[in-house]
């Protein structure tokens, strides 16, 4: 793989979504608490599905659908990630590579099946995830990929990696690797709660390896124990190179030193379901940064990839989003 | 299980769509004719699938469709398909049952895997199919549910059953179990090529077997050999009680004895995909059907069930079909 061959390469839980619709009595009958992301084991996922209403499969994982959307966007990507060699890890690895990134990590022949995440979209667009991590915690520092992380300049881990202890060392083996290849470490807090399990040691982590940040508010405010977004804001300053601060409907801040840009969101006709409003967010910026863009611009083309996705159900893109960006940045 | 306690009883091929985008370049690339399905084998389908764009995978099959249009109308019904003990299996009997559809036919522990149907959807709503069969022809006479058909007032049966030749055998012993217990036998002819395939054993079938027919403009045409549709209709007049003909945009026609009906297509904003428009239409006749509704008001039933459907990607409904139909039919 030649050097600068690739833009990215992402980092992350190797995940196929289970989608369906359901409403607040579900969530509150079943202890889901509303918006977050709830880790449950194989009996736990396969009761919770009992109870689920008709499903919607799509490849997801948080990173997966960064890397997807970066490819929609006409960037070349790579991901490493966990299936185990069954149905659903075959939808995934098919999934993935049909967008155009490089997925070569090989799958888990024993163990625990591939990865599922039962998303509940209430009628409000909100989503509620449960996720079963099943063989996507075998990844261990042995699948990375050495070649793909020195060839992409930017290598971009999702937070949620962290729970799961061989994914994490794979995880600080990944940025030191990127960062001896001198490329970027960026990273993506994935989950308040996700957050609240690792906060000192994501503190410690952003500190010391990673460059490039990307929060919503609540992940934020959690990381720093802030009250409220501008005690975040401060917090985060000077503590990687950049941050991108995500606020839903209030758009995005970024942040690099000195340099501040506030980013409005990109109207949406109707929000249908904000599943992937992150992971494409972060998609476009990523896009941008690689491409030389000046910071405010990536903030747009992230702010306009997350306006897309959350048009409709599902977590990677169906618009052709690299036609949108053109005519959006175009339109000034 | 009590008598009258199912509407319909649905037998057919248990299958996962696998759907996505594509244009006509692909479909002619890969040979498939444009709106029709081709079967395929597990060869086949592993190339096709290499070369199909991501995926979405919900449960399909054309009878399981009707079935689960049926149960979103408030109808009772049950279904009898074979699939694999595998995870596509598994998601195939977790929708079907979702939807509130009785679904007890023990998965294959061995052989095929589950069935899955390649979807392509062009741009302008159509889809053009690939299955390959996989376990759903493992179905055979022992399968049936003799108590399921003797429960429901009408028996449903898929014309794709006939292509694989245990389940054409389940199929006659279901019409004739239906028929000992009193009950309606109806048949969905499926697919032109499928009538092709089979015209001469359907023609006599159907005058021996079939109560209700559903058939849409090509395929009667096609049964009959006849040049347009007004000869398609003179032919079916009078061998089979009724015959339910769907003509796509230009509505439906109903014939019972000398009884005949046109009804309008219902009327959709935005054609996206056309998969399941026969399935559901069906299910809203049978719904109307097995409430004693004249044969008028079952066909503009199954007109709103078509439109709903087509109007988003996929072969299972998503609104609220038994809201839109009260709503629909109130508003005269």
């Amino acid at each position: 793989m030649a050097e600068d061959s690739l833009d990215v390469v992402g980092i992350g839980n190797a995940i196929v979504d289970v989608l369906a619709q359901t409403d607040d009595a579900f969530l509150a009958a079943q202890d889901l608490p509303k918006g977050a992301m709830t880790l449950i084991d194989a009996g736990r996922a396969e009761e919770l599905y009992a109870a689920m209403g008709p499903g919607v499969e799509v490849s997801g994982g948080s990173a997966a659908n960064t890397l997807a959307g970066l490819a929609a966007l006409g960037g070349r990507g790579g991901f490493v990630g966990k299936v185990r060699n069954d149905q659903l890890g075959g939808i995934f690895r098919h999934d993935i590579r049909a967008t155009g990134v490089t997925f070569r990590t090989p799958a888990a022949t024993d163990g625990a099946p591939t990865a599922r995440c039962l998303i509940f979209v209430t009628r409000d667009a909100q989503r509620t995830m449960a996720t079963y991590l099943g063989a996507s915690v075998e990844l261990g520092p042995d699948d990375l990929d050495a070649e793909m992380i020195a060839a992409a300049k930017v290598t971009y881990l999702e937070g949620y990696l962290w729970d799961a202890p061989a994914a994490k060392e794979a995880f600080l083996a990944a940025a030191r690797q990127a960062h001896e290849s001198g490329r970027k470490v960026a990273l993506s807090l994935s989950d308040p709660f996700c957050v609240e399990r690792h906060r000192d040691s994501f503190v410690e982590l952003i500190g010391g390896h990673v460059d490039i940040l990307f929060a919503n508010e609540h992940e934020i405010c959690s990381l720093f124990q802030a009250e409220d977004f501008d005690r975040a804001l401060q917090a985060v300053r000077g503590h990687c190179e950049i941050a991108a601060l995500t606020r839903s409907a209030k758009g995005a801040v970024v942040l690099a030193g000195d340099e501040v840009h506030v980013i409005d969101a990109e109207p949406v006709d109707q929000v249908v379901d904000t599943t992937g409003a992150g992971d494409l967010f972060a998609a476009g910026f990523l896009y941008g940064y690689t491409r030389g863009e000046g910071l405010y611009d990536c903030g747009r083309i992230g702010a306009v990839a997350a306006a897309e996705v959350i048009s409709h159900f599902g977590a990677r893109p169906e618009a052709p989003l690299d036609r949108m960006i053109s005519e959006r940045m175009a339109a000034g």
